[in-house]
């Protein structure tokens, strides 16, 4: 392990579903993209909700990073951070950064709700009846979003013309449904989740993040 | 009507439930705290899905920021590039500015989903029966966030000690779901609220959206 400047807080094992899925995954990336090393910080299940944990994360979640002895939390703030820190992930013009921040915004406060609230009915509604009555609902307001990203994707690499923050948080985003088939609707973000996943920092990422789960499940799934 | 370089779109009329709620409100309030002057973009309900809105606002909503002759979008990035322009929103240390910005994504993107999904539950449904079914693990789910949240605030006035961008984040988004009266639960946050909105900046963010609202009620009802 590097005795890094910089901390990021990830799980020891998470079940399967939520593999790959994990929030600091693109911390990760971004650290990875940016070519600044990193130091896990592993936490044990059930260990996000101790003391130690919520005074560095709020919300008893991962992820947190450490940097400069201080800590801060949100995979969204984190990763805004890590760009600003960076010469590759994000324009260095005014403007242009400005809209990397719209579209960093635009992933989380507008796309993945609507996300979010699918896999909700999928993996968590505690009446599987009624949430299979509000699933075309859900199935609709997502292909609405999507529709409309495509639409101002057009026929460009990345949001902003070349890859930037923008585009891999948005990346992040798209491939939370991932148990579905909905992204197969709409080829252009399909191809741009596939072109993104493909950098080697990506691929970095998730490998590091799915490592321990796989050093551990051994023991989590006795204890199931 | 005033010659301002900066530019806030807003609708003309909203039902009277979004009333109050549009996301330009955050936009006018941090506006007014920084002592910038703006001018309002009014839109005619229908003309948001416009080519021309399309083109500043890719998800066809408001609201949108031009600003030295460009254009941002998303309420949580226009907030945060007028916080970074004043004196009054954000610290200016580092580590103080770095959980401001936790903060600010902490509200949008973790403290208004389990908020946004009650809201979509009580208002947008289209099954009514089946979202009463889920509305009690709705209800737990916001819960257990402003539980959280009120912890991480303790006795503090707001959440980095004194008022910055964090606090107005977060007031807009605990706002959202005054059609219910969970907030009384929290006496702490309930409070929170109280205090933030008595602010004039926001008092005068509120009326000035709500202005033309009462002025073209009549067309709309109308027309209804």
């Amino acid at each position: 392990m590097q005795n890094s400047a910089i901390g990021v807080t990830a799980y020891d094992w998470v079940p399967p579903f939520a593999q790959g899925q994990v929030r600091d995954l693109r911390v990760r990336w971004a650290l990875e993209e940016a070519g600044l090393a990193y130091r896990p910080i592993i936490l044990e299940q059930g260990s996000q909700r101790s003391a130690e944990n919520i005074a560095r994360q709020p919300f008893g979640q991962v992820p947190a990073m450490e940097i400069d002895g201080q800590t801060m939390f949100e995979s969204g703030a984190i990763v805004w951070r890590i760009a600003e820190a960076s010469d590759g992930l994000l324009p260095s013009d005014r403007h242009r950064r400005d809209l990397a921040l719209s579209w960093v915004f635009a992933s989380l406060n507008t796309v993945e709700p609507p996300i979010a609230a699918l896999v909700d009915l999928d993996f968590f509604a505690r009446d599987a009846d009624a949430a299979a009555k509000l699933r075309a609902g859900a199935i609709e307001s997502v292909s609405k979003r999507l529709g409309q990203l495509q639409a101002a994707l057009g026929d460009r690499d990345g949001l902003l013309g070349d890859f930037s923050v923008a585009d891999l948080m948005m990346t992040a985003v798209l491939r939370i449904p991932r148990h579905t088939d909905i992204l197969q609707n709409f080829p252009a973000l399909d191809a741009y989740v596939a072109r993104h996943t493909a950098r080697p920092a990506f691929r970095k990422a998730l490998a590091d993040q799915l490592a321990p789960f796989r050093d551990n499940a051994a023991r989590y799934e006795r204890a199931a």
